[in-house]
């Protein structure tokens, strides 16, 4: 294996090479490009386990078929603020920004829109669709069937419940948006199977065995259960999401749900809820924003725990990684490039550089 | 003080307590009796933190006039799925079940439907809400803003958030009803304030200090702030609930929210949200139940972790207390009853007996 070592690219180089690798399965070109660009904002924004590094995974399901690279979403219900999208099967990114669109286009003259979504795959961060809400001066909300399951129900050792991620974001004016994108589970699946190739212990209280005992043993781990966030609270909101965005949608939920990584031969169903609440049918958008800024500066000025070097909102964190990423790149390490330097090889793309 | 034993009293008996007292401090009467239905269905299903416990804390609140007892909320912005209710700063209860009403009338037609409130005050448990939507065959949502500041900021020490509940509720068919109903600290503050009042410790993670130590001194717990659940995604949420639930509704959030037990000169300003999706603009209702038997009747029968007697459901555990306490009667222990006996007496209302 050669050693690479790391380098930065710049957003749009990214975002080209992407473009071009999907659009050699076969996809549309604008929807390569819709899907990139979703991928390159993830990476931006730091959320780098949901960015470019998944491509291998989405180009071998494209390319196998699992899953659909013409996909051509369709509306199947339709209510005045309550849509049914069906996927036609098609990449999650493309799926989820249709969604939203539609919910944000539906919000403007209703008020309020929600978009359920089936026949769908991986749609990466559930914080890009809130966000893109928010964008529009909307509170967004978005939810999702994690891509397979990973966790138990609470008191169970079965793995019958996906981390089901849910995001929620805000307007805000001159202040750093409100964006908060959280898993159900303690931690993601993705840190025990690294820890676990690696060889290393995992901390207790990250996961369960297979006999539901608490173990540090990354294998056992991995074969067993991951520990849901804050309890019972955490592996109930995984169920009640599941109810809302796989049960409600005609999507897959509970012993249904097909693993992303080992299943290339069954299409996922996954599903999806996007919210959009227009903020201006309640109160002007101005002085919402502008109450944004205000109470958010309260608090992040008030005073920080010992230890803690600056107090910190839901989506602070992620913004000032996307400034730097825009002024000094992307960071894309040794491993990542070795990935998709194989990867455009294969697909005869110029390969990525700085 | 005079002990007096745990007695045991029928939700009929209860709830005719509760409106004659609610009765006396001015409501009209059908209003006192909606309150009622909700504080009595509250100790029904075992919240009893949000019970009539509260009465005393109410009645005080209604007779100084800082809740208003002959309160009128009325709609003050109106799209077609997007309401916004002025609870005119009546007792949040029934402000709370006009909202959810209105939520739940407005998505029959419109498929989705979210009332943001104002001006109204504590509701008691989010849960409440939620399942009015869930028994009229739609997914429920409630939040609010919290009845005081207990929790500070992610990496901060400063009391500047509420635990901000949340709810979620689905119909079912021939199982419990999935109800998730949490606040988004580690434990409810009213256990940090009871550990106090016996001179007793808590433990660690439960409580920061006013330095932002964490600390096992219930009193240093109680001048400091409640541990968020989940770290930052519990402060997080919080937040984004807060934004939802207070700006966006034009109620209070952050510095100008006030204490219900101990502010009794201005009006609380508490905001919630309610949304209703009606389920049938999705998928026939009757399809969607049988799933949600089927998917939580698979989990429940799931294999159970070790020291677990059974696997555990949203909304199981108050169905069995709900089940219990209609058979057997609602337990009021000897505290509870001296408080009630007290308020009674003061009220010229017919004691609470068996």
């Amino acid at each position: 294996m050669t050693e690479r070592a790391e380098i930065r690219v710049t957003p749009e180089t990214l975002h080209r090479f992407a473009a071009a690798v999907l659009a050699r399965t076969g996809m549309p070109e604008a929807d390569a490009d819709l899907v990139a660009e979703v991928l390159v904002d993830t990476d931006l924004r730091g959320v780098r386990t949901h960015g470019c590094m998944l491509l291998p995974n989405y180009v071998q399901r494209l390319e196998c078929g699992v899953v659909n690279a013409k996909a051509q979403p369709r509306i199947v219900q339709d209510a005045p603020a309550a849509v049914l999208l069906d996927g036609d099967n098609g990449m999650g990114h493309l799926v989820g920004v249709r969604a939203i669109d539609i919910a944000i286009e539906r919000a403007r003259s209703q008020g309020v829109c929600l978009v359920g979504v089936r026949n769908s795959n991986h749609y990466g961060p559930a914080g890009h669709y809130a966000a893109r809400a928010a964008r529009a001066g909307m509170f967004g909300l978005s939810a999702s069937i994690g891509s397979n399951n990973a966790m138990a129900p609470w008191g169970g050792r079965e793995r019958l419940l996906g981390n089901n991620p849910v995001a929620l974001a805000a307007p805000s004016g001159a202040t750093p948006m409100p964006v908060l994108d959280f898993a159900n589970s303690v931690v993601a699946r993705a840190r025990i199977i690294r820890a676990a190739r690696q060889g290393e212990p995992i901390p207790l209280g990250w996961a369960l065995d297979p006999e539901g005992q608490p173990t540090t043993d990354s294998q056992a781990g991995l074969a067993g259960t991951v520990v849901p966030m804050a309890g019972y609270k955490g592996a109930g909101l995984a169920y009640m999401l599941g109810l809302l965005a796989g049960v409600m949608t005609g999507a897959a939920f509970g012993r249904s749900v097909r693993d992303q990584f080992t299943d290339f031969a069954n299409p996922q169903n996954i599903g999806h809820v996007m919210l959009a609440v227009d903020i201006a049918h309640f109160r002007p958008l101005a002085g919402f924003t502008a109450e944004v800024d205000q109470v958010s500066e309260e608090m992040r000025r008030s005073a920080p725990a010992p230890g803690s070097d600056r107090v910190g909102l839901p989506g602070d964190r992620s913004h000032r990684q996307a400034m730097d990423a825009r002024s000094l790149g992307i960071e894309m390490d040794g491993a990542l490039l070795e990935d998709l330097r194989g990867l455009a090889d294969r697909l005869g793309v110029p390969r990525l550089t700085a």
